[in-house]
């Protein structure tokens, strides 16, 4: 395991993303956030002006002084991370894989290309095969983590593929913190339930299918399984509750089940990656678990939680997962990202 | 339409579920609430210092200065309404029924007693027939409704009976005023999904399947349906939201179900019983509602309110569907259903 | 007292507190929002097209299929109601009462000018006399309410008037539905207190003086006690809460007190405006009162409430008070006022 | 500084305050909680089994296996904190003394003994003094943290003792967790103001002015100043809000004060207490700080957080001041307290 500190940057820097980002990075033993990019308009001042620090823990030592620079591809380390908002994602980071970086995004404008891995490092490592054919486009790579909710539900989709999976009906109760900043007003979300969230079971329904999908000849080969997706807000912080009922092929106890979700384990722990929670998914036995307040910071925000394993009515089986949408539904999935691709010799 | 007073009975008047049907019978056409029973602690006292008046609308002119007297079969008015605890309700509602009392309960106890109705006006009026039945066992009657989350769910669904309904998956997710006083500590609500509710999801699967069955000869057969309830407690005051998918056996394009949600009425609306909303379904075309905070309320919480209707990619169809707990779930509930039974002459 | 119809408009009347304005004018029995006016870019809409319906109210029947007009001054009934931004309000105002229009503003930009009275009809009705000052400047009218915090607090004050008030410390924990939409980000709201509103201590300092004043030679004198203001935002949808400590010129009991509390009525009361509460200021008993959930809302939001009176250590008195932010506070403030207005006769 | 492992034990260390404790223990470089005692009732049984742990970090490894004890006086280590309910804690506290016992206190019942220190280490070590007093009742000793908004308080005014405190008045906006569990129903709070809390002022007003006392012949001499406080409830999970304004006897400029708070420190930090915070009081600039959610957890929860300094219209200047109500206010407070204790030799 490379042990040398590789310099990186953050696009977006000064945006609540791009915070999260610099939390993630903060102390990180491989990642230097040397790069602090972001629009013209921020350029040239120093990062604790050009943004308003929103997180509830405090900005890094030496951080406040950095100073922002303007994105311009071809400046800045090899390996960036894109914090950037979908509106402009797609052309900047497309330009910054032309220019040479290695672009590991949140942004979703590229997760749906067949040449761009949608990476969950325990789920799909193998997708990063997909990075040697994006050369034929440009020198550098653009890699991908999947929507917030889509990392949750497909951690614990992951565990249980042994089982033949061939429906999946989730209904998410998602966190405001996943709408970004400002995101939903509070005369809206306060001792409210608001079922609809632009985009966002579509994102569900399909990221799902390609992380679970294989690798082929023409990319990215979907996952067969049918998956319907109800997206709702609900007055939580942070913490992304998924109800699931799924349908498989195989026959199963629950302790077969169960079982496979106490044996999910991937290359992240195996490789011993720096952000790579000891227990990926962890199941919990206590009846009215997992619970956001309570379990969506477990392996600070990495770990995936379960519970409530039980038969179901209308299809085979149920039960409720749980994750950390910001940590492990954004800037700890594209922090894991980049360390798999280190672990694998991909970032020289 | 008879247009005399009658007195009627609170079991359990002092209660949280008490209040509320209080509150449903203040300026009441029909019904005097002239009998506030309570547990023999209570007996004696005025009904304002035997309670702790918890609701967001005032007590009633008068009530305060009732006096609350020990429940006692065979006192008090002929139609008593139970809003006791279950704890309780079983014996004590049995004993009033053989005192010869109309007991019109929200408990849980005897809902599923084949020959006890449980009633959604709207939805299964024919239920009723049951009563008669009950004459061999007791001079009086019971007349149940449902659980909170599935006297929506099943208004819901009612209006699609038409299309053969296979099988319905619901995610609930229930405000705190379902869960009494003191109900749900607040440090287990605050900002927090609890993704278990006890009871509630057995309640939900066998009730509806109840409610949409058929008179028969040993009682009510159960509606064929499968179902599958997720329940889960939100932040939210009142309003529970449920996310539901149905396959059905009758092919239907998207304007055949949204005409069959607005074709939607029922006797209480042709008998125009004094809680019957204008508008038992009402579905609403804006593709963020219904909403708790903003659609609970209406029509005085006796509407349920139905959105988001779209084909699932798993079983047919989806929405959400949304009613007031307390009122179109509980008190109110338990109100229309004696007024049907006024309408129709069952009680003298 | 009137009975003919007065048609009225609305500035402003697609934003949130247009809406609140129309809410209040739904059913009235005098005035009929007969124009809808708002930016040039709403003119010409049906009402429901130009505007996002946020109330959990629904909106008044006829109103969605009513044209909103652009604001320009001259046309529209001489009556307009001011519900405009204080972005804009100012000069908007300013045009409409020199073309004669009496403009009933909810707007901060005019409260403060020594000709303007800052009306609160229970405390300063006297204060209409500045009306006729203003006819120098032009041949229209402005007349405002105050500040949402500040209403509720003079209310309460005002009944204490005749114990020289000397100073008040007031403290509020104000509803996020008082900033407008979008307003608070949901991220900042939760589970959250905001120690700060922007401009919101100085305005309640300056216009509890102003209200309390009397009308001298050159406009309003203010009253000369010391105000001291902390505002904060909680998480709460409606209602401000204010927490009170004052110091008195005049020995008194907490008998003396708690009778002017009770002993408060004005003019609204006397005349029977169609806004006012019967009881403009509650005083209850329950240690634990009042509280915004079940208390902002009594006599239909018009009705402000207080609790806790008791000695404070530091001042002479305290007490809690409380009133609904965008009823009695904004949009029912302004109604009440303007109907004081027609019932002196001075909407001809 | 002493290096030796230290067994101590947890009086009520079942209950929620009780794993707060065990909480604030894990870890810990002194403390080893090798005694985990409660009634009889759970005396016997695992820890895991005895108690349902609620808190959002998990148990410490090994603590589910230790066997719970029977709180018998005598038993277990000489250093024992008392995480019992204010209902049986004066008793079995004092029995404890008497049996030789070190009792570090988070109770109420014995603060105001005028014998007892109720200790904030930053602001009177030197209280301490007092337990060599005690030695004529017990042979143990009895020593206090105090009430959870007072601690807050204090810190912030013990940085200004400087400038001659003549008054305060504060008002507490306070998180749920400080009322226990099950504690405040969410019945209640969610989106509501409760304003009041049992006793809570009374606390504040006395604990205050004992904190900042002086120790003298016959116990500790209250400090002089007056203090008025209003608790409030709000729905805010952890950390407790308090607006302060104070009445001062030495002139002073708004940077004396600002330079007074930024000044701030105590023993603890010349110690290097383990649980001391670097910083225990934190001047915040920004004009919206400190607020719950982002600062209550600063430096593990340890440190106050103070903003808003600004001239007070009725006293002399005003501010906000916050802290973490079940850490710096409860749990914390007393580790502290013991860790000054054992710094000073007074644990043998």
């Amino acid at each position: 395991m490379t042990q040398r500190r590789i310099d990186v940057g953050v696009l977006g820097a000064t945006g609540m993303v791009g915070q999260q980002f610099l939390n993630q990075l903060a102390g990180h033993p491989w990642f230097v956030p040397a790069w602090l990019a972001a629009s013209e308009r921020s350029g040239g001042r120093r990062y604790a002006d050009a943004t308003t620090w929103r997180l509830d823990t405090p900005m890094a030592d030496g951080l406040a002084d950095q100073v922002v620079e303007p994105a311009v591809p071809g400046r800045g380390p090899r390996l960036v991370f894109s914090a950037l908002d979908a509106k402009v994602a797609g052309e900047i980071e497309q330009a910054f894989a032309e220019a040479g970086h290695i672009v590991v995004s949140n942004a979703r404008n590229h997760r749906l290309d067949p040449m761009v891995p949608l990476l969950v490092p325990e789920v799909n490592p193998d997708h990063l095969a997909l990075v040697a054919r994006q050369h034929g486009r440009w020198p550098g790579a653009i890699v991908t983590n999947p929507n917030c909710s889509t990392v949750v539900l497909t951690m614990a989709l992951a565990a249980l593929r042994g089982f033949d999976l061939r429906a999946c009906l989730v209904v998410t109760m998602q966190a405001v913190s996943g709408a970004g900043y400002p995101g939903v007003p509070s005369f809206d979300a306060l001792g409210n339930v608001i079922p609809f969230i632009a985009g966002e079971e579509e994102k569900i329904e399909i990221e799902s299918r390609k992380i679970l999908g294989s690798v082929a000849e023409e990319g990215v080969a979907l996952h067969g399984m049918r998956v319907s997706a109800h997206a709702n807000r609900v007055p939580v912080v942070d913490g992304h509750t998924e109800a699931v009922s799924i349908a498989i092929g195989v026959p199963a106890t629950r302790e077969d089940l169960r079982a496979a979700f106490d044996a999910f384990t991937g290359e992240p722990q195996s490789l011993r990656l720096p952000s790579a929670p000891l227990q990926p998914l962890l199941y919990l036995d206590a009846p009215n678990r997992p619970q956001p307040r309570l379990d969506a910071g477990r392996e600070r925000g990495m770990t995936v939680t379960v519970g409530r394993l039980r038969p179901c009515g209308v299809l085979d089986w149920r039960f409720v997962t749980l994750g950390h949408n910001t940590v492990r539904g954004a800037a700890g999935a594209a922090v894991l990202n980049a360390e798999l691709m280190v672990a694998k010799g991909m970032v020289e």
